[in-house]
């Protein structure tokens, strides 16, 4: 966890659990009635030939010392994963990375825990973070776009997360490019397949026969006068704009928050996606675009806010 | 008001007033502490310097009579109008056809009706009284696109309308084609100079040379192997299933009504789009496809329900 949110707090409430479950580790955490991260440790995710069962046996397992550590009783835990997720119905719809697909993890969980849980999607858990404590503070209305292997999205609306029976903000698997490239999901012209840090590299490479590290390099390369670098990022700003534009015809956040490895390119993508988003815009609400706050922790940040809610906190 | 929408009934409740103001006609009428809607009538929208007063002081000419006609004490008007409209300031942000600017309408109305006043977007009531009544109704989530001389949308998600301080559902001011012919908005491309009723009669008469009463005869060419008129036709149908499928992915609605004039083309445009969508998505959510079923009426209809509930129904 990063220094700036290890010392974020709750506030005072309910212990509760925090579970954020990627491709890669299980984050978990601690949160003590004074609203305070601890225990917060990256755990590898655990395989198995039934995906949801091995997955929700570690959080048992992760559980066990973290509930021994509480000064006060654990009173709820939130369990937070990607892909496709049906909050409401509390399964994970699709996991392709994971490995499972209608999985009942809301109650695998519950049973394996012994506690109530607050099942969601990590990236809406990390767009409800940003709103809590991050760059979409005081905004009611949000649009977090998390930009890396794939593009991913939350929206806030009103004060609330809107899932879409988990279909909700899916601006990655947007169409950008009609008749594009074939996207992964199995449609074309997918945003992702031209505007992730993942497809700006490998669009380079398969342009220009260089191996990249990453998205990184193109910039650099672009910046050093390099012109098919320079093509590639113009092509994926100019995307990701326009995906952004006709997403503030639709829904006028108040402000667009863009996290992820490719929002570390600062001010090479913050200032030309907002020049261009100012030539693409009219009368509409232009909103402000800000880089996320909290980095890889707001995952789990809004994984805690739900268990806490769900206890009963306000 | 068609049958069907005279036949429906509000329930029991507070006696309200409805007004839908319209660029050409007011429409008004008493909701009776039963739901029954009566003194349904359109008036002439009366035009003035000051645009906002001019209206408004027609609203009260047309409640007097109204009011003196119900059995039981009026409890709030509901006042509904176009363009761009902050419904929680209750101020008419912007509309060129009626000529005001930042109009504080609901404070004007409550002063010239006496009345506590909901006020609120035209296309928004619409699409509140698809989802109570007609072609939305079941639904939790919707979005209403009216196609006409313009194209309107209205949002509706987990049962509210979504407004977003007014700027909310411009799927006609979004970007359908890039560097695209300038819309009257000021942005270039928007999805209403392709696929609105008045473009494709506008396209058609600009390509061939040809006077056309509007996108039904470009229709008929069409279906009768007129060249230029299925190729815009189609192109138009094309832009509007991209917008759709864009939509789609971001909020996952169940259901998409689609109203105004190119509604009634029926299967003509509901056939193609259909397939398109279906061939634009992948893992989607791909909702149902379904005509309006209020008409006209809608806007009316959702008013009241508003009104209502101001006055406290559920």
């Amino acid at each position: 966890m990063t220094r700036m949110a290890r010392a974020l707090s709750l506030g005072p409430g309910p212990a509760v659990l925090a579970f954020d479950v990627g491709g890669t580790d299980i984050k978990s955490a601690l949160v003590d009635s004074a609203g305070s991260f601890s225990q917060v440790r990256r755990t590898p995710t655990t395989r198995g030939v039934d995906a949801a069962r091995a997955i929700t046996a570690s959080l048992a397992e992760l559980a066990s010392p973290l509930i021994a550590a509480a000064a006060s009783p654990v009173a709820a835990a939130g369990v937070s994963v990607p892909g496709l997720v049906d909050e409401a119905a509390g399964v994970g719809v699709l996991s392709a990375n994971l490995g499972w697909r209608d999985a009942p993890i809301r109650d695998l969980a519950a049973e394996a825990l012994g506690l109530p849980v607050a099942f969601g999607h990590d990236v809406r858990a990390a767009g409800v973070a940003e709103q809590a404590f991050g760059a979409a503070r005081d905004a009611r209305s949000a649009v977090v776009v998390v930009i890396g292997t794939g593009i991913a999205g939350a929206i806030i609306l009103d004060g609330r997360p809107y899932a879409g029976q988990g279909f909700a903000g899916e601006i990655g698997h947007s169409l950008a490019v009609p008749d594009g490239e074939l996207c992964p999901c199995g449609a074309r012209g997918c945003l992702e397949t031209v505007a992730s840090a993942h497809s700006i590299a490998r669009r380079y490479t398969a342009e220009t026969g260089e191996q990249v590290r990453g998205a990184r390099e193109v910039l650099v390369a672009a910046l050093g006068g390099d012109a098919a670098a320079a093509r590639i990022w113009g092509s994926a700003v100019d995307a990701l704009a326009q995906s952004l534009a006709r997403l503030i015809a639709l829904l006028a956040p108040e402000v667009i928050v863009i996290g992820g490895g490719l929002s570390g390119a600062g001010d090479a993508l913050f200032r030309p996606l907002g020049t261009r988003l100012d030539e693409l815009l009219s009368f509409h609400a232009r909103p402000r675009l800000v880089r996320a706050e909290l980095g890889d922790d707001a995952g789990l940040l809004g994984t805690a806010i739900a268990a806490r809610r769900l206890a009963g906190a306000p």
